[in-house]
């Protein structure tokens, strides 16, 4: 079957050359990668990627993820090709400040890049999350007639990729949720950035996705456009996720083809020429011949015709089913069902209160679902009423993403990318770390992904310093774009989840407890939306402020009032549920809560002091924790590292003294 | 061959009942792993783990590292059975607090435990670096008729760290470098925390192990002591590293064996009866018959005897290779050779700074050795006139990673736990997000494992947000027990590296430019052991201070000579190299630096600015980032940030002016 023409060849050479040009214009870039994967991805694009470059968020579109951002030139080019967006002008502004063109994809900024990449192996977890988001929304979604959502999910992955663990990870779980519409295309040139493949792995990629029962196939020339098609044909029809490894030689026809020279940097001048002549290529930079537009604009038409044809099955699908077309569209969550289980002095985790409020907010929001890395029963995580996501029951609501946080977290990214749903995902709090990059990403992509993380600090106890959180609470405030709720009861908790059910553009953390916590009266009206308020204030003037943040609020309290009866001391307590928030009020409510004249200023929290200094100045002082704990009871070990109202009230003392 | 008899049955019934009963009396624990694993761990302990109870750290004894460190009972067990200085007293105090027997293992705190583990994976990752020193070393010095180092690696994987990305990174590591004297023993028991296996995997574990070049062996029956000992024999014959898959019953022959039941928590009073009558073990908690003793002491004494030969050999060794003798157990580098490549004025990046006085270091001593995840050009910290590791030749000393960073740290730590070598690792700064919990165990572990960061800002430029790096460096200064250095020039750097030179019992972490920087005047005696120094003062009593890191540190000295010229301003410039350091100064030290008297602080820094607040407080400020940059030219982002002469002074003014 012989699909492609001499017309297809120019443009496959189209995007080598754009690739090319808009590197060498910005002096920096990745060319060898884009010149080796023109071929396959514009196969896949022509051929078989559904999408309207007018309408950029179809729902029912296929994703494609380049995993490897770092060859975002190529992505570009075919973006200009197809009618995006990205004017010519936007193509020679490669990099620059400013520019829709940016090093690495950058979703949000530029039309039709369905996912940020660049940090190797999350492309691949994303894809995956978008396909599961596709198998769970044809369950809920598709009726009788009406296939609303039955699209692929593409991804183009790299040697360095398929090297990161996360990536490992994401193969498995794709392989045990059987994604048959997950179809990626393994650029496998051989080549990393530090030279031959070989110097750094000798994995046998076939046998290796088998392991996970994925399909595979191979495409021995990756410049044999009807290979690569008959190939991306065949792994439609397989109900396996399907790996095509695609054997391509990269910087192909350049001088320093087949070596990591042309992994990084731009070919430079006389390269270029050369190159020109290798391909036959007699176009000045940033000149395409019409015929090239053309040719693109045919198989642009089909992909029109599709689009068309689905938004009038969508048109009809919303009169027969219009509580269900209602749902599939809908922005942010119902919260008004969301209240507290318990009352003031009754003794509750926060973990479980947060278990309680997500019920509430899964049964009145049918589009929240996500899951946990084997800590269900721990997170407390699971929808109650709801059944596993699998093979046989795509519909289920509770993800068992395995021991794999990273790709869990890659994974919750990629269905809120997705869209049409909205994911969460849990663990333990120490292991914040195993995924922070991921959280990273949603923010970065403003991504309504929510993390859930229990077990929050030395409390835990016996379990040990391998699973008290110490500075993990710091680590998730200093990420940019992201809001991070560490509630003091089943009340902030509460509040906290109003937040974010009406929070759609960047991700929130949950920070819960293990160990019970008493419902206070203090935070029946918690102004968490304002991220920290007065809890219970001073007399008169204070005398001073002490600031905690959940499991410490309580002990503040009673710090207090020990304070006020034992010692006369008037002193206002501040809970601070999320620093992000705060930070983000106006200058005079944050000047209300903390007024610049009270010094006398004590933050406690079982963690890295580090964020605290900011409100404390240099006349405060925190009670934190500097090192990593130790294994025991949680309540010894909480007394030992100075949580004790004793200890809160005699560092109170010390600094009142002292200013 | 029938190599055990019914003493040997015993002895593994009294590991399976001290670790139920310890559970029992701590309330809390995993009992059914240890009951499960104890065959496979009795065979390996006794009939072929080479130790000395007496020694243990023993430079060529044979490692093994409990990758699933919440079996600790079982560990703590063979320790206290094997005569390490674990006493039934230690083990009737397991997870109390203060007590040697911790919830998780911890090294350094318990006799005999190689590796603290817990954090799923990474126990595994640092077998491999333990398996990869052993050959390193193994070149380095054993000589005709001195097998000095030829110890094997053994650890102990469950199926949840088999889960984990940083476990499929180390099992390519080792595959790729054949590491046929590490053997893995998979207590195979298709059962995680959350319940079934099958509900989180189906990966096929013979293939994948296969598909990277891994030896595999099935023992089907995980009670069956022979089929055990057969498995490991054959394992130590193969050139490869070995996977054995042992099939057992989590909480075999307790009431409910083979579930998640008996993951977790203790078995409970009535089925702890039960299973001592399944068992036929009459014995009362904590009662463990002297039989059972002695069959362990038989095994000791063969041990002792391999110890004593090799003391001997090695006792002649240090006769005929004095050299290589004091070189294979020296502490500490040798920092005498380390001195700047450059004058004051010229422009030079400290990754560039930095590779060169890792040359030297490396020069001065041959202990040192790491590598990179797979950016040894850009991170360029490739040891110039030395060699790759690999089979053909252990005895290189540059480490190709590939793109597994959290596997390339874990086995750095293991490499550093191993002894007789330094291992360092390296990367992106934007991508120390995806090893960070090994930094963590690192510095858990008082390894001084070294972990270097390169392009360190917003100034990475046109690569844009996905790999500039904003918040990490905060995120590196909250974990307990590191010290990270930003160095301002290349004389920081060498300063830095004096101090990390002399460090042995915590990790170190550099963060150097990709932008060139000026060698300063003001650094030429830096005192960077200190953490921070006044760079250049002000004539008189201070109106301000101005403090800054890294690249930032020639700015504020620019500021500082604007606001003296234009404004008439006097401002002390304090360089702040390492947070850490600075910290433990004495309070007097810290005061001649940052009197508390001057409360004019302006901090400058191109990152996120949570660290900053314990030093500017209430009336200072600090420029840094708060959100994740953007693509384009570097110097143009830095100075759209705000990082110019104009801005500092700007922002100082206003602060000055207020206060």
């Amino acid at each position: 079957q012989q699909d492609f023409t001499i017309s297809d060849q120019l443009a496959v050479n189209a995007l080598r050359f754009m690739s090319i040009d808009m590197i060498e214009a910005a002096k920096s870039g990745h060319p060898g990668s884009p010149i080796g994967m023109a071929p396959m991805a514009y196969v896949l694009w022509e051929k078989f990627l559904n999408f309207n470059p007018q309408d950029d968020k179809w729902l029912n579109r296929d994703r494609f993820v380049l995993s490897g951002g770092h060859c975002s030139a190529l992505l570009y080019s075919l973006l200009h090709f197809n009618g995006f967006d990205v004017s010519l002008t936007d193509i020679k502004n490669f990099r620059q400040l400013g520019s829709k063109t940016p090093g690495h994809p950058e979703y949000q900024l530029t039309p039709g890049v369905d996912a940020s990449t660049g940090p190797l192996g999350q492309g691949f977890g994303m894809a995956v999350g978008m396909a599961m988001a596709e198998r769970h929304l044809a369950v809920q979604y598709n009726r009788p007639g009406y296939p609303l959502i039955d699209h692929y999910t593409y991804s183009i992955v790299g040697d360095g990729d398929l090297m990161e663990g996360v990536a490992e990870e994401a193969i498995n779980l794709a392989g045990k949720n059987r994604l048959g519409r997950l179809i990626v295309l393994y650029d496998s040139n051989d080549v990393t950035l530090d030279g031959p493949l070989s110097l750094s792995t000798n994995e046998n990629a076939a046998a290796r996705f088998k392991a996970a029962h994925w399909d595979y196939q191979l495409v021995e020339d990756g410049t044999d456009l009807n290979a690569i098609a008959q190939a991306i044909r065949n792994a439609q029809q397989t109900s396996q996720p399907s790996l095509i490894e695609v054997k391509t030689i990269i910087g192909y026809n350049t001088p320093d083809e087949g070596t990591s020279k042309v992994h990084g940097s731009p070919l430079g001048k006389q390269n270029v020429a050369i190159t020109r002549e290798n391909y036959g290529w007699p176009y000045e930079p940033f000149e395409y011949p019409t015929t090239v537009y053309q040719q693109f604009a045919q198989y642009t038409e089909d992909k029109a015709r599709n689009y068309q044809e689905w938004q009038e099955m969508f048109a009809d699908y919303q009169q027969e089913f219009p509580t269900a077309a209602q749902q599939l569209t809908r922005q942010g969550m119902d919260i008004a069902n969301l209240s507290s289980h318990h009352q003031v002095g009754e003794m509750v985790s926060t973990r479980v209160a947060n278990a309680e409020t997500m019920q509430d907010l899964a049964a009145a929001n049918p589009q929240l679902w996500g899951g946990s890395a084997d800590l269900f029963s721990s997170n407390k995580t699971a929808l109650k009423d709801n059944q596993i996501f699998r093979p046989a029951n795509y519909g289920g609501r509770n993800i068992y993403f395995g021991v794999r946080e990273f790709a869990m977290a890659a994974a919750v990214n990629g269905i809120n990318l997705h869209g049409g749903s909205t994911a969460y995902c849990s663990t333990f709090m120490v292991f914040s770390d195993y995924l922070k990059s991921a959280i990273r990403l949603a923010a970065l992509q403003h991504l309504p992904s929510v993390f859930i993380f229990t077990h929050d600090s030395l409390a835990v106890g016996e379990d040990g310093p391998t699973h008290e959180p110490v500075e993990q609470l710091a680590m998730l405030r200093t990420i940019p774009n992201v809001q991070v709720f560490r509630p003091a009861d089943a009340n902030e908790v509460v509040a906290a989840w109003r937040v974010i059910g009406q929070t759609d553009d960047r991700p929130s953390v949950i920070v819960a407890s293990r160990q019970n916590l008493p419902v206070l009266a203090e935070t029946i009206n918690a102004a968490v939306q304002r991220g920290a308020y007065v809890a219970a204030d001073a007399a008169g003037v204070p005398d001073g402020i002490l600031l905690a943040s959940g499991s410490e609020l309580s002990l503040a309290l009673n710090a207090k009032e020990c304070l006020e009866k034992d010692f006369q001391v008037d002193v206002r307590v501040v809970s601070v549920p999320s620093m992000e928030l705060f930070n983000e009020q106006p200058a005079a409510y944050r000047e209300e809560v903390l007024p610049d004249a009270v010094r006398t200023r004590l933050a406690v929290e079982m963690a890295n002091p580090q964020p605290w200094g900011q409100y404390v100045g240099l006349d405060g002082a925190v009670i934190g924790v500097d090192d990593f704990g130790m294994s025991g009871n949680g309540a010894a070990i909480s007394a030992k590292y100075g949580f004790t109202v004793e200890n809160v009230v005699d560092q109170f003392l010390t600094i009142l003294r002292k200013g």
